[in-house]
């Protein structure tokens, strides 16, 4: 696809009415504010602004609405769909000077933040006051607000506190017609008609330019203990789930891991096994509260019960560090260690065994003697897929055979009711496989939300449906 | 408006391809289902079907589509707001033969149920395992689930879990074209482009009809701590609020009532009120889990710090029951010792006490002298506000006077950010004040989300929106 112009009034309008540096097309400042983590796709947008409030948000978005320019909503940048990125030319309309954040509301348990403000910043307005924002992955550093609404974002605690959505009381948006939407405000409750934020969170900028929002907060968990142990394949692994749903605490992680994802950080990290023997598949459990003589009398009873084969709790938040580092690490090694294909896939949980199994043949089949490497947050039904290239193979070759081999995996998907994407979102880089989730009917109904609300067309082209 | 007579062939139609108990036009039939709690509006539906399947109910809104008939989707008819009424020869679409429930899925902790499945009956089906599907108010013995979800219904257990949106999985939905859409299945994670369950939940039956669902179960509760507390006004309301949200034990209620409120209780039903003195407002507190020892303290320094001029903890079930019963009678007692207006309005919490204090300047303007009777869900900002009519005043004056003061207060709501409709849902009563809570750009929105998915204006046409 060519990148077209931007038209010459278009510049014109904004060199005139917004300030000088608002808007940029200086080459390096192009490649960088062009793509997302995710490094599959030349960044080639038309320019780049930077705005300063939710007035110049709406007033620039009407611009582009005006003279039919596309833009591209950017906040962090760690997306690993393709979702910010921009390469037909388009507008990159990036939120990383609009990082206030208003005093935390101690009545309401709520704060007011605008969209470029970064998720670790978040938590650490909050923490002074025992509160949190309970959206936590590893890229909080960088990831904005305005991002994770965008995206949904999920993360290590959704087993306990569930996706962004819940966690968001008011959105300000604007509109593909540059009009600036509050919705909600900080209200809890609020039955008036189809609820309009929902419309607006995931929906990865095509809809609308989230701008601010009233995040809900919580408190600050108490004391957590971590626990990892080691069982022997993936059916047991959700033994030990059915059985820690039951169990006298409350938990706030289950992840889980194979052998070879260990061994990949062992590797990478230098990091060492708390056990001596390996094991098929290895369980974090990090729950919160409980009687302790109560956990203690359960802890002993996985084993009695041949739950897991081993199995150990930190003692004190140094050893808690390590045991989530072998966690932590896992994305970082296998990506240091080798070249990977990823897949961030869901099903519902009572099908994840079978749909292992079956998934085991398809490996079996599709890349015989290619290490696979599973790891993820199993107890909300979600697998990270990891295909590593064997040295023998050209990358090229690699890739595109991992590429045509994601039919196979995904018919299976298909077939046990899974979602091609559990927390990654669509962007550009699964949009090819949307219809292996979506039936007929609700690629349909996204269609027409999209014309709906945009169209023209200008917001984030091409990213979730063709344009 | 008129009632249109239903179209010859359309009943034709039916006559020839559904079962012969599928539709009624019994008068008694008529006015039972063309009603809902609301007791405002004359039923006058041309019909009332009740199917047993999804397929029937698609096949007849594919139906009413082609001929153009108007249908009211019906659950329990629980609602307050008129949502469930047909009052212009509509066809009463009624899920109550569809209550199937599929067992329980105890690994990832949901249930599949039809849409006519009652509230009680679902949590009956989910106790033998230890779960349950948290959503919970009075009228759960006939309330349905499909009903919950097109309401978004709340209760008394929102603080703690939220409203019905939140326990939602999966949703089978038939548009307005008659088709079947399989919206989510059983997935926690699911971003796949913009969540199209979320459209529905909420929207009172005027954007596609709720035939079943997948419902996400938590645990049963443990044991549970019942308190009643004594406090001079709102603002102590308040602040014990702030207090007891950083208290060492989990909030899983926190209602309260005035003095107003509680005399009536005991008047209708002849409750004793655990305290002497009586005391301006009370606070319903239950809590769940924490350190015996730390809440003990807690407790003792309510009365050290001033937070509480009294208090009471349920010693055992039936203490408990009681302090409930003062709380649950509420609506009962007012409806039963006098003629009432109601409102169902919410506020930021942070706002409540500002709110409050200039609702009372109002009342006193508006209505001099006649008794306000205030409780609600305060840890929600939701707040039921029932004005009592004078023995003095004639029935016809107090509800025209009422409905025209409740503009007054709707200012004061729109002012401090509220919502006109908390929990209640919009329907036919509170239509002509919809504007006090969504801005001209969100009814411009909510009308483009009607004209998309139901361009013919055959779903419950007439709530929400006008038609």
């Amino acid at each position: 696809m060519s990148t077209p112009a931007l038209p010459a009034d278009f510049l014109r309008a904004i060199a005139e009415s917004f300030p000088a540096d608002f808007l940029t097309r200086e080459p390096a400042e192009l490649q960088e504010y062009g793509r997302d983590w995710t490094r599959v796709y030349a960044p080639a947008p038309g320019a780049v602004v930077f705005p300063r409030t939710t007035e110049e948000v709406a007033r620039f978005v009407a611009l582009c609405h005006q003279h039919r320019v596309a833009l591209v909503p950017s906040g962090g940048r760690t997306g690993l769909a393709g979702g910010a990125v921009a390469m037909h030319g388009e507008v990159v309309l990036s939120l990383k000077r609009m990082t206030r954040m208003e005093p935390v509301d101690l009545l309401g348990n709520t704060v007011r933040v605008q969209a470029g403000a970064v998720t670790e910043g978040v938590h650490q307005h909050c923490a002074p006051h025992g509160l949190t924002w309970p959206v936590d992955f590893a890229s909080k550093g960088s990831s904005t607000v305005g991002g994770n609404i965008a995206t949904n974002a999920g993360g290590v605690k959704v087993i306990r506190y569930g996706l962004t959505r819940q966690w968001v009381l008011g959105l300000q948006v604007v509109t593909a017609q540059g009009q600036v939407l509050e919705l909600n405000g900080a209200l809890e409750k609020n039955n008036t008609g189809a609820d309009l934020r929902q419309l607006f969170i995931g929906s990865e900028g095509t809809l609308g330019v989230i701008t601010e929002a009233t995040l809900k907060l919580t408190r600050l968990p108490g004391k957590q203990d971590v626990f990892l142990f080691a069982v022997p394949d993936v059916a047991a692994v959700l033994r030990l789930f059915r059985d820690a749903r039951q169990a006298p605490l409350v938990l706030s992680t289950y992840e889980f891991f194979t052998d070879k994802c260990l061994a990949r950080v062992q590797r990478h990290r230098k990091l060492r096994s708390p056990f001596e023997a390996s094991s098929g598949c290895y369980v974090l459990l990090e729950s919160e509260g409980g009687d302790p003589a109560a956990v203690e009398a359960w802890l002993g009873s996985l084993f009695e019960r041949g739950l897991v084969t081993d199995g150990t709790q930190a003692q004190g938040a140094a050893q808690a560090q390590e045991l989530w580092s072998l966690r932590e690490s896992i994305s970082e090694s296998l990506s240091a260690t080798g070249v990977l294909h990823k897949n961030d896939i869901s099903l519902p949980v009572a099908n994840l065994e079978a749909f292992c199994a079956e998934l085991d043949a398809i490996f079996a089949s599709r890349y015989p003697g290619w290490e696979i490497c599973l790891f993820g947050h199993i107890g909300d039904g979600n697998l990270h897929v990891n295909v590593m290239k064997p040295d023998a193979v050209e990358k090229a070759d690699f890739f595109a055979h991992a590429k045509q081999s994601d039919h196979a995996m995904f018919d299976l998907v298909r077939k046990h009711g899974g979602s091609i994407s559990a927390e990654h979102g669509i962007g550009l880089l699964k949009k090819d496989y949307l219809d292996y989730t979506r039936a007929p009917g609700e690629m349909e109904l996204l269609r027409t939300l999209k014309r709906a609300l945009d169209p023209a067309g200008i917001l984030n082209p091409g990213k979730i449906l063709d344009a």
